[in-house]
């Protein structure tokens, strides 16, 4: 059995919680941080859980788990209370083939006692889409946009608002794609001025920005 | 001295000419290159010619050329009539940095008779600039786009357009542009379908496509 | 559930329909993509949907479609008229092992009205065999080149033909090939002035650029 | 001479105003746009402006400029009001071979009627240098992190403050550094939650990204 | 049957024996080598014997092996005598996910007779898990630091202590990570002076580096 | 089911036969080129046919091939007579991991008459292993040298012998051999004068080289 | 001044003299192995001496020196006498911008006392220049084929001949090309079998292989 | 001017002192740090201070400066005694052009106080150099093994040594050793258990790596 050191105060440190990062876990560490979880009443976000390592976790310990198969996202404890009518974070997607991920930008939001407003599918194959949600769009203090194969998503809203927007690129394409490397460096390199970016498919990451961004304007 | 053996019949056989590519070439190829064309009374067109190179050549020969430093294109020889108000093509560019590839795509296919319309410098960080053009641009019938960094503008482009579009990925950029891959990645992986691309800053290239395309639907 | 916006006037505005690229989708996507076909009574292209996708649908939808294994794609609701005298587009391939791709190519061709003459296996390891095909190659207006390994196919015949030739780079292969970026690179950096190339393996769009050049010169 | 756009009301629309690229324009082209600026009494932010460019400029026209060496940037016109009292931003570097992006960031955040404190050359392999910085560091709303080489310093500083970070990779390094790949990298693939992220040595765009959060929360 | 030599007096050449990498090696030639060490009564170490490639070895061949599926390791025949006071190398690791390596590690040292000791799950997004055991890690005469990620411990503990470090990047992460690419190119480009690199979740590397440095100041 | 054109006389122009290379193929492909061959009474040698595809063949199909599961060839027809003192070639391998492919080249050469002397696990981490085969390898007129890792055999026996050498670099190996992407280019880049390389884990090809070799200097 | 330690007997045990590869080395260095040349009486054989460097020479010794600066060559000593009949090398090249690399083959072949035919500018995408040249390539025992960008020459004359083919990929081309890669890997990945390869530009390495090859069935 | 601030207390805590990058450093930048040592009496280890940095420096500056051309170090200040008998560190290389890298070491193992003995030009390619100095390599307790193009040294004598030995590649060679990568690789990919590794040509982190290892033993 390996070591495990809980970091209990880096939401005090930090602003946002450690999180489980569970893709390279043995089920064994897995349920090792349940227990730490259940036993010490503290609790947890679990991203990059697949639906295989949930199902194989014993049930007692499942049981105890949030768990969401289309984010890979578990929570072990009490979620923040949720403002519903907040709308700081805007959440855009080029299709709906990215909806994995904004589900877990959503999921780490309302872990948090965030919401956002959600804008799927309106890739800029067929800009009037995003023309239509831009008004809604624009009432949020933060953009997070999302999108996979070229991403000139990012490019063409951060082009439209004078809204913070931070690039989520995403796995989605095939060939040149190469697993999302493509979409990442079309974020990077954009010719459009000020766009932040952060690891593909990482809406995890994408979520603590947006919440260290509403903190730092509020505390 | 090195072999050199031309390709008289290219023009009757593929529908365009061979044209000479100097950038590996020695300055004494590119003479007795030269000397060919002006003993057999044959015409070239010269690509990737630059500007050192062109002052390196004998002072008789250089004479010879007509040479453009922008483009770094030269023709020897006779170029075909030109129809003013040919606008069967249609170049459209993201910034004025690409406008090196704009104007190598417009004398090749000049050099074989065409004529094009310009609509440079309206890239997708400001689309009204793009949305102001494409009345002109939808009267061509192939559309030659020219983008570098992101290169969200073929994509842009090809979803608002019922015209084929052939894609030119340029260099400009840094860091994750990567002299281009970015631009032409992101033009391969475009999620707007029947995109067509050419190698990067090939601007000859995707001019020898429209002249095949146009050529193939009129003989 | 995530959210759908269909793109319904595609077809008028860039020549092509909105096809559904299914390979980053889940089942309920797919199901619920279809579920709007049927109730709206418009038609789809799936692409990109695989075997296991296909079987895991409830079987009242995907009875619905007309799938095809060796391509991946299914079409769902009336297909075009089709002229099987129509041979503006021929289909030229390396190898049978490119045969996925030059079936997409002929499935997307098909479900938009055009029909293609096929010319496989004629790969420039035994020359014969492609010159022996040229003169049918020659009478299409649009030729699809599908090649992988090293590809120089495509190279080969467009410095054979006028016609006008789009590249397809297939991910057969191993080693250097890396999943078809030679292939792809190979059609790009060609020595054969006007080829024009789309991502690899990616003969849905060949196939839609193949469409809007025929649509460009008969609208 | 080829058409340039100028996108006057970016600022209005995007909050950040539109800057001039130099690095692949001709010396033609940028005197042309400074001839714009003068005519149309428009400021204008250059970057990438290499001392070679900028002494190859007419003298009439390079006397009009507020250039700093350091950087590579120039300011043609009114630069804002500045409140030399404002730290609403810390620039943090690891190494004084950032000087250049730090200076680039300043004078970005400058043009626009920003101050920001400075805090350079504290790098990780003398952790002190950090912790020493740390309280007059998170005074600000925003901080932008600078290093070059494995760019250790923001995954570190991410981790001890609750301000939001925004990582400037550099391409300071030799190597596996690739030119700043390796220091971009590893601001992305961060262990550190909600690191954000910009192109290599962009500190023209960390700094639109600082204004746009500032701008966000004060408007 | 392939041929097999055994390099016998490797260990007194080279001061380590020879492993037997199982990675690429079939079940046949797996057991074939067993067979050679039972019946010549020599010893081996098994490294990347995944446990399908365990459980399909022949019963009575795999229960001569002491197996470890956390590090997918194997031992045949006698280890060396183990100090459990020994303390000559100090392993430590960004987090629980790098534990695989660290077990390599680990049981590569016990089986040529040396001990360790163990700090894992002190990564820098929580530096005082790391400062907390700064002072037990300088009683090593090596260091072993394994990370994955940006692999930013390496460098930072390679700042803050005297003894020689051995970096050994691993392959958590996504993304940008790359397989353990980034962590890798982290501690060769580290800005810390005299950091030591092995191979990508090369533990049994490390741990031989470590017992060729003891050995030769203690022979 | 696609067209299938077998290039009969390949062998008489090229001096190797046609290999059909199943990686790509589906079983409807693989049984039609058995029928072929069964039908017309021509031989093939099929490469890169996984056990997976061998056993889902029909079994009146696979009982006509000559199977080998190891190097995942098989023949159909009768194979050339083999002269069994022939030591024209030598195949040296570095490790029993790189058996697979010794097979595939030792079959190949089988399959077209020619035997080989045989080499393997020799390499360089054990200098003695390589120097007491030396004599019988320098006994052939051409060398096969096959590794994975870093592949510094092709390299170590290029500078002992005055044979030529064909280096065959393999997918062994892990973190930085990248599917032998090191090896291969470890051969290319070589400082032993006069190493020929040929793709990875590509047995046929050196086999096929090797008898052109052969052929080139007896016929 | 650095230790140069000559291998005096590489020609007696490899078949070949060692070369002294000037592009790393200080002009320090290339002066003292002139000296070692002249006052112990061995020849030595230059490659990659650029003019610079040749030009910074101390004149009384490049004045020893036999000097091409088409190649980079430069032969200090006798060279082999050379018999103008012998063919037993064929010299192929795609384009004349390749003619560098065809002249350091051939003076790397003369300094040993082999002749080629050369066969210059006969890339494919005019292949009756190729197919005109045949026989007489077909006349010699080894070919050499030299070409850049997408190198489809090799693959194509390699399916056209049964004498063995070297394939010397060249650093032609720009774009995907990136400085010869895909000429590298498409000779690596052809569909011919038989193809040899080595390193991107090295003409010498080629010589070298062709005249271990002649050495091996002569000797 | 940008802050620069030294850590003077690196020797007490790392064992090694803090050394000046140059590559990236302004003229100003360094010459402001001459001006640190000279008035508080510091001494600095400079290096990648190129000829031309070195010669734009203030001439009575560049005086205090011990400069070497060959490793582009240079030292401020008193150096370490230095016990000329002491041989704790051999120094293998490939070859002469890998003398840049040798010298670097050199100059830092002495800055620090250790000699080290020096075995220049015993690349693998005529092996009977190598084993001619292995008794006297032996003698050292550390090895630093330097080599470019494939690196096959660092593995051949890691496989004949039992001393530690650090390999440090360089960008010595062309085509796929892409400024050293493929070294690098071959390195960390080594069949030879043990070999530990530093960034290509970087001398100096080797040389301090041996010296924490002396360090460590000894203190």
């Amino acid at each position: 059995m390996s070591d495990i050191i809980i970091d209990f105060n880096r939401r005090q440190r930090c602003g946002v919680e450690e999180a489980i990062f569970c893709e390279s876990k043995s089920i064994e560490q897995i349920e090792q941080i349940i227990h730490i979880g259940l036993s010490q009443e503290v609790r947890f976000l679990f991203t990059r859980l697949s639906p295989q390592q949930f199902s194989d976790l014993k049930p007692e310990l499942s049981a105890q788990l949030d768990y969401c198969s289309l984010s890979n996202t578990a929570a072990l404890g009490q979620i923040d209370d949720l403002n519903e009518q907040d709308t700081k974070v805007a959440i855009v997607s080029g299709g709906s083939s990215d909806a994995r991920v904004c589900r877990e930008i959503l999921r780490t939001l309302n872990y948090h006692g965030f919401n956002a407003s959600l804008h799927e599918d309106v890739g800029v194959s067929a800009l009037w889409r995003l023309t239509d949600a831009l008004d809604e769009i624009n009432k949020a203090n933060v953009v997070i946009a999302v999108a996979g194969m070229e991403a000139a998503l990012p490019t063409v809203l951060c082009g439209m608002t004078d809204r913070p927007v931070i690039a989520v690129p995403t796995s989605v394409g095939y060939g040149v794609s190469k697993g999302g490397q493509l979409a990442l460096n079309a974020c990077l390199g954009s010719c459009a001025a000020g766009l932040m970016t952060v690891n593909i498919d990482n809406g995890f990451g994408a979520a603590c920005a947006a919440i260290k961004l509403l903190n730092s304007f509020t505390h």
